[in-house]
C-alpha cells in the first residue's frame, strides 16, 4: 500500500470536540489515516509533505450542485429569474450534448480540487459522462441523473429507465468513489405517480434520493392548491423521506414541514450564493431549521449557471454572513458549525459517512491550507481564519482516499490546459448555436 | 522616464461607455498611460509583460478602512456588537503602540497589493506610521488621523493638534501618493464645537473630511434627542458637507438626509462584509441612495477587525449579492456598476480624480488578472467573471503610478516574510498583554 506522511501541520479534525492538534503528523496508508498526532519511530513513507505553517482539515463535500453547468457561467447575469431561466438557461441547454456535460464537469472538477473540495453531490443529465470525470479526477461524488415527469400524472419523462439503470449500475463504482442516487427533479415537475415509482425503485435497489424542495412560496402555494399538501407533506406522504434523502433548498417551510424533515432525518443543503444572486427569499433560515430540530444541514454551490463559483470557502462564509445578517444576530451560525456543515454533514449527505472528520482509521479525504499568506495572519483563531479569510488558492494539497489529487497547486489527475480549452470551446458552441436557433425560431 | 509595455491583454477600461478592448496593448511611460490599444511602430520599453489571456483593469480604491486593525483579525468572532467592541476591540487597542500600527498596516498592504488594491482610504491612529507603509509600499492612500471629542461640548480629544499637523504636513507627500483628510470619528463621539473646529481647519487648509455617519438607528435617535437633528442634518448645518466629505456607512437615513448627501455630493462608502458579519441592519440600501440621487457610492473593506478581509473582489460581490438579496431584485446593482464603485468612484473619493479609469494620459494605476483559471472559464462576459468569480490570487501584476508593485505574484516593494512575522508577533503581544491587564483589573 502506498503511504503519505504530512509532517508538523496544525490539524483541524472537525470532530465533535472541535479538537485542533498543533505540530501534528498525519500518516496515511492506502486509503486511510493510520496515525494522527504522532507517528511511531522508524516509520517511512512513499511521500513526505512538510506541513509547517499549514493547516490540515477535512476536504469539502459540496452537497448540492449541477457541476456541468459551468458552461453557462457568467452568461446570464443581473436578470430576473423567469428571464434567466426561460430566455437563457433552458435555451442554451435545449441542445445539450454528452460532450458538453463531460467538459463542463471536468472544468468544475479542476475548480473544485483547486479550492479544496473532495466530493460533490451532482444532479444533472448524461451523468455517465460526469462519472467519467469522477473516475479520471480521483474525486468522490454522488451522482444523480435528473428525471422529470411530463404530461399528466401518469406519464414519466423519457429516458427514466436508462437513468435508473445508471444509478443501479454505477453505485459503488470507481473503487467506491462513485455513489448514486435517484433524482426526480422536484415535486413541482414530477407527478405523484412518478414519485411513487421513485420510492419503489429506492426500496428495491436501496438507493437514496436527491431532489429540489420548496424553493419558493409560489411553489408551496401551487402544491397546496393542487394536492392540498405542502411539498414536504406530499413527499413525506409518498414515502420519499423513508429513504435517505437530500432535499435541496427548502426555503419556504412551515413548522409542520420542519418537524417532518427533523423526524425523518432529511439532509437539507443550502446554497446561499444562488439565493443572493437570484434574489430568492429565504423564508426558512438555517436558524429556524435548527430550532425545529433539523440537524442535517449541509452546504452546496448549486449549479454554476446560477451561483457562479464552485469554491466552498466562499459558500461557507456566505452561509455564515447571510445568516447573521438576516437574523440580525452576530452570534447566529458560528463559523465552526458552518465548517462542519460543509465537511462532516456533507459527507453524510453523500453517503460517505466515515469522511468529513480527521481521525485514525478514517478515509484520508483531506486538504492542506498554507497559512504563509498575509490575509491569514495573525493566527489568533485558526477556525475563524478558515471560515472568514481562507481562499481556494490557499489550498496547496488535496488528498482523496489517500491519493494526492493536487500537490503544491499542481493538478495531478486532470489535463487542466486541455480542459480549459475544450470546456470553453464547447460552452461557446452551445450558447451560440442555441441562441441562433432561438433567433430563427422567433423570426 | 521608465516605461512598461503590457502586450495583448483584454482591457476593461471602466470608462463611461463600458469599453472593453481585445488584444490591446498598454504602454506606460513614467507614471501615466501613454498609449492604449495599439502602440506606434518601433517603440521599445524597459519592461514588457505578456498580457495574453489576461485582463487589465483599474486597480481597486478601498474607500473606507482602518488598515492597521489586521492585528485583531479573527480574534473576536461570533460576538454581539457591544461585547465585540467593549470586551475585545477596545481592550486590545487600549495600549496600542505606533509599532503595532506600522506592522498591522504593512500586513494589510501586502494583502491589498496581492488582491489588486492600489489605494486605500485609511482612518486610524498614529497615521505617520501608516504613511511610512505607503511610502515604502508604493501604494496610494488618503490618510486620516482619527480624532475624538471628549468630556463636554467644548473639550477636544488629546493630540488633535498633532493630528492636524500630520494632515497639513503630509498632504501630497510620497511624490503625491499620500493624500490626507481630517478625521473626526463621528458625530456621536465628536461634540458640535469640535466639529465646527474641523470645518474651520478644512477651510483654512483646504482638507477633505472622512468620518463615520449614521451607522445605526439608535445613533440617529440619540442625535434627534440630543440635537433635534439627524446626524446628516447636523453635519450639514455645521458646514461639514461644504468640504469634500467621505461619510462612511450612512445605513440609517431619511429622505431628507439622502437629499442632502445628493445635493452636497458627499461620498458614501459601503462596507458590506462588516454589515453582514456584525449583523448591522442596512435601513438605507444602495438602491435607495441611488433613487435619491446619491451618485458617489463607493466600496470599502472597513477595518479587518470587523470585516476580516481586505480583498476588494469579495467586497464587490458582497455588495452586489447583498443588494440583490435584500431588494429581492436580481437586477439591483449590476456588476459593472459595483466594479465602478470600487475603482472610479473610490478614486474620486480619495482625491485621485484621474484614476479609476484606463485611458491615455491617465495615471497607470492598474492590475492584471490571469484568466487561465478554471473558475474564470468560459469567458462569456469578462465583467461578470470579474465581479462574481475573480479572486485576489488571480491578480498577477499591480502597477501604481507606472511602477510595478507586484510581478507574477511576487511583491517587489515590501519584505513580506518579515512583515508576516512581525505583524503576528505584535498582534499576539498586544492581545495577550492587554487581556492580561484586563484580567488583573477585574480580579
Amino acid at each position: 500500500m502506498s503511504s503519505l506522511w504530512i509532517k508538523n501541520a496544525t490539524v483541524v479534525t472537525l470532530d465533535a470536540d472541535g479538537t485542533v492538534l498543533r505540530n501534528a503528523d498525519i500518516f496515511i496508508e492506502g486509503k486511510r489515516i493510520k496515525h494522527l498526532g504522532t507517528v511511531p519511530p522508524n516509520i517511512t513513507a512513499d511521500e513526505v509533505i512538510d506541513g509547517t505553517n499549514c493547516v490540515a482539515l477535512p476536504g469539502f463535500f459540496n452537497a448540492h450542485t449541477h457541476s456541468p453547468m459551468t458552461f453557462e457561467r457568467g452568461w446570464a447575469e443581473d436578470l430576473p429569474f423567469p428571464r434567466w431561466l426561460n430566455e437563457k438557461i433552458w435555451v442554451a441547454e435545449s441542445a445539450l450534448t454528452p460532450d458538453d456535460v463531460y467538459w463542463g464537469a471536468a472544468l468544475a472538477a479542476c475548480e473544485m480540487i483547486r479550492s479544496g473540495t473532495v466530493a460533490f453531490n451532482d444532479h444533472y443529465f448524461y451523468m455517465d459522462r460526469v462519472a467519467q470525470v469522477v473516475e479520471e479526477s480521483g474525486m468522490k461524488a454522488t451522482l444523480t441523473w435528473c428525471t422529470f415527469g411530463i404530461g399528466d400524472d401518469k406519464e414519466v419523462g423519457p429516458g427514466a429507465d436508462a437513468q435508473l439503470a445508471f444509478s443501479v449500475e454505477r453505485q459503488g463504482s470507481a473503487d467506491g468513489r462513485i455513489h448514486t442516487s435517484l433524482g426526480p427533479h422536484s415535486p413541482y415537475v414530477c407527478p405523484p405517480e412518478f414519485l411513487k415509482r421513485v420510492v419503489e425503485l429506492a426500496e428495491k435497489h436501496d438507493l437514496p434520493i436527491h431532489l429540489h424542495v420548496a424553493e419558493s412560496l409560489p411553489q408551496v402555494e401551487n402544491s397546496l392548491k393542487r394536492y392540498g399538501q405542502t411539498p414536504v407533506e406530499q413527499l413525506d406522504a409518498l414515502g420519499i423521506f423513508d429513504h435517505p434523502t437530500v432535499a435541496a433548498h427548502c426555503l419556504a417551510l412551515n413548522e409542520q414541514d420542519i418537524a417532518i424533515l427533523a423526524h425523518k432525518g432529511v439532509y437539507v443543503p443550502r446554497t446561499p450564493i444562488t439565493y443572493m444572486k437570484l434574489a430568492m427569499p429565504i423564508r426558512t433560515p438555517i436558524s429556524a431549521l435548527q430550532a425545529g430540530g433539523v440537524q442535517r444541514i449541509a452546504l452546496g454551490s448549486d449549479g454554476p449557471a446560477s451561483n457562479g463559483t464552485m469554491d466552498m470557502w466562499e459558500i461557507v462564509r456566505q452561509a455564515v454572513w447571510l445568516e447573521k445578517y438576516t437574523q440580525t444576530d452576530p452570534e447566529a451560525l458560528p463559523g465552526d458549525a458552518a465548517l462542519r456543515m460543509a465537511t462532516h454533514v456533507g459527507a453524510q449527505a453523500l453517503g460517505f459517512a466515515e469522511s468529513g472528520v480527521l481521525a485514525e482509521g478514517r478515509p484520508a479525504d483531506l486538504i492542506l491550507v498554507d497559512f504563509r499568506r498575509p490575509h491569514l495572519r495573525p493566527r489568533h483563531d485558526v477556525i475563524a481564519s478558515l471560515v472568514h479569510l481562507a481562499k481556494g488558492a490557499d489550498v496547496t494539497h488535496v488528498v482523496v482516499d489517500g491519493r494526492l489529487l493536487m500537490r503544491n497547486r499542481e493538478l495531478l489527475t486532470l489535463d487542466e490546459e486541455r480542459i480549459l480549452y475544450e470546456a470553453e470551446r464547447h460552452a461557446f458552441r452551445m450558447v451560440n448555436q442555441n441562441m441562433q436557433q432561438m433567433r430563427e425560431y422567433r423570426a
